[in-house]
């Protein structure tokens, strides 16, 4: 399949359906969305690539604006920190990127390679490196990989720039990037280590930008209708339904880099008198209902509005909203033990054995 | 004057000179002078050249070892660390170093330029920009001749190595590479922002590796003959004795990659029966007698050892140490309102106006 034009209607679906993948992080793509609309009426135009295209030595970046989602909510987002992101990344090792793709296809994290495409001039792959998103630096397909970690560039609109330029290991990565990024105000736009046509080809997942789209096209078609747009989400993608209710408390605090907390959910309907928790660290972890884990990191607990079907952040959740839970699979790179040990319920702290909804 | 050997003899006073002029800070140049004592026994040599040899459109690289002194005790000193700071600014910019210098000349970051000189084969600048030791990044005389402030490369024993490559002021780059070094462990290598031959000359504090030499010889001079060390240092520099006692008392805390804190010494002889406090930040800032400010930042307030004349650090300083405190007069550079703002007590945080000991 050759290269296609994004159309902007397909940007005002990737913005749903992205943020249905974003299990409540990834940050909300509407600022991206406001951005790509003002580009793409300023004449831009960006193209989608898929990642069979590449040759194995073409060099791809990987980009995404780190740190504490609500933090995004104050600091607005500007397409040309991005850009300027890929741009360092191009004079620091001197490759000239064939594309750019999302480090994480879920929330606004999904619009990032769009914007940096849109002043680059170069498509976006499409394929990211989570199928959904995660809040650490180690949590995706590359590290499950062992692919290099090295290096990254952050950028931050007021011209703070630094480069990441070796460490050891993953973990290493995310402690040092994690300390910049915090100290830039717990937002940067980055660009993550170079990947090969061969790397993206091997440890991508693939088609999620088309597959987010397809979600929103969803969402967005049921509201046209007045159908139910959970349903409409299920129709295209394999998930279920594991909870309806109510928002009865939330508690959150933004820190060292992250948004953590918990969510507590009142059960409505056949849930009713049931209570569902959900901690999370930028994104939704883990779900305990009545006190036990009914579900976990690395299936996606995505929580959506019960009425529009749209996805509710941890950033924005707020006491009172109807909402339904639902649960998507995740892709089988998590699956495995080293899958497990780098995103499964205990690489956030949760002493428990990952059972998958969909066992 | 031409280039000239460094002997060991010559680093080994240096070790004893420069301690003094850290001003309680910069670190032991033990550790650095153990290192120098195993290269030079393998066979390396390191020269010494003026800045007026120099190039105006030489490149010259500024190191130091950045962090909290009291780790310093910790994790030892590896020569090759500071050089593959250097090595990585040269990787960096593409700029080839003519000669390596020391951003202070106080304490162990007198030796580490002779460390990464020995590995890279350069000479060392008989320079450097704070004719002392100061802990933050923007207390350089190139800071207040507003120079620029990138790019700095930080690297660490275990493979750690970052880039800060823009910041929009002095006082960013002091804290996005402190926070690089606290995750890094409260102690890093770092290579400062390459400086060219005309900047050195016109911005440079100057024969200040000479003038460290030279008081090292008059304390092991003085030492050797069984004299008095304290007066042979004042007798080659202009100080002054401003109190004897024996410490009281020491309140220490690493925090923030800064070693932070207060000691107090009760009066001896003449001084008996007054009680000194100092206040430290890596470095002696301020000194109250009985209270009332007697000294301060940018003099530099030395604590000697009332019988060997050699330096007492803000990390090993303890209980019960016979000391004489003598003050010795600042860089030109600093005196200035622009490097008040700097340097002066109000910088550290003390709000009072600065007063010389030497007015």
């Amino acid at each position: 399949m050759p290269l296609r034009d994004i159309t902007l209607d397909d940007i005002e679906s990737l913005a749903v359906g992205a943020w249905v993948l974003g299990t409540g992080g990834g940050g909300s793509p509407y600022l991206g969305l406001l951005n790509m609309r003002a580009l793409y009426k300023e004449g831009y135009c960006v193209q989608l690539m898929p990642s069979d295209e590449l040759a194995d030595d073409d060099w791809i970046a990987a980009v995404s604006n780190m740190g504490a989602p609500l933090v995004g909510q104050e600091r607005l987002t500007d397409s040309r920190t991005i850009a300027r992101a890929v741009a360092l990344m191009e004079e620091h090792t001197g490759h000239k990127f064939r594309g750019i793709m999302s480090l994480e296809i879920g929330g606004g994290n999904s619009i990032q390679p769009l914007m940096a495409a849109a002043h680059l001039k170069r498509p976006v792959i499409d394929s990211d490196m989570m199928g959904r998103a995660y809040p650490e630096a180690q949590m995706t397909s590359v590290a499950v990989g062992d692919l290099k970690p090295c290096p990254l560039t952050t950028v931050d609109v007021r011209g703070l720039e630094a480069v990441v330029e070796s460490v050891p290991t993953w973990k290493w990565m995310e402690r040092v990037s994690r300390k910049i990024c915090v100290e830039y105000g717990s937002i940067a736009s980055t660009c993550k280590a170079p990947r090969t046509g061969a790397e993206v080809k091997k440890w991508g997942i693939h088609g999620t930008t088309t597959k987010a789209i397809a979600i929103g096209q969803a969402v967005r078609e049921a509201q046209r209708r007045h159908e139910d747009p959970i349903a409409a989400i299920l129709n295209v993608e394999p998930g279920k339904v594991l909870f309806r209710g109510k928002v009865a408390d939330v508690e959150r605090r933004a820190t060292e880099g992250f948004l953590r907390g918990r969510t507590r959910f009142d059960g409505m309907d056949e849930d009713k008198g049931a209570a569902l928790e959900i901690n999370f660290q930028n994104e939704w972890i883990v779900a305990w209902l009545d006190g036990k884990p009914v579900a976990m990191s690395p299936d996606l607990i995505c929580v959506l509005d019960s009425v529009s079907g749209e996805a509710v952040g941890t950033e924005t959740i707020r006491y009172g909203q109807r909402v339904t839970v639902i649960v998507l699979p995740p892709p089988r790179v998590f699956l495995s033990p080293k899958g497990l040990a780098h995103v499964g319920p205990r690489a956030f702290g949760y002493d428990i054995e990952f059972k998958s909804v969909f066992a």
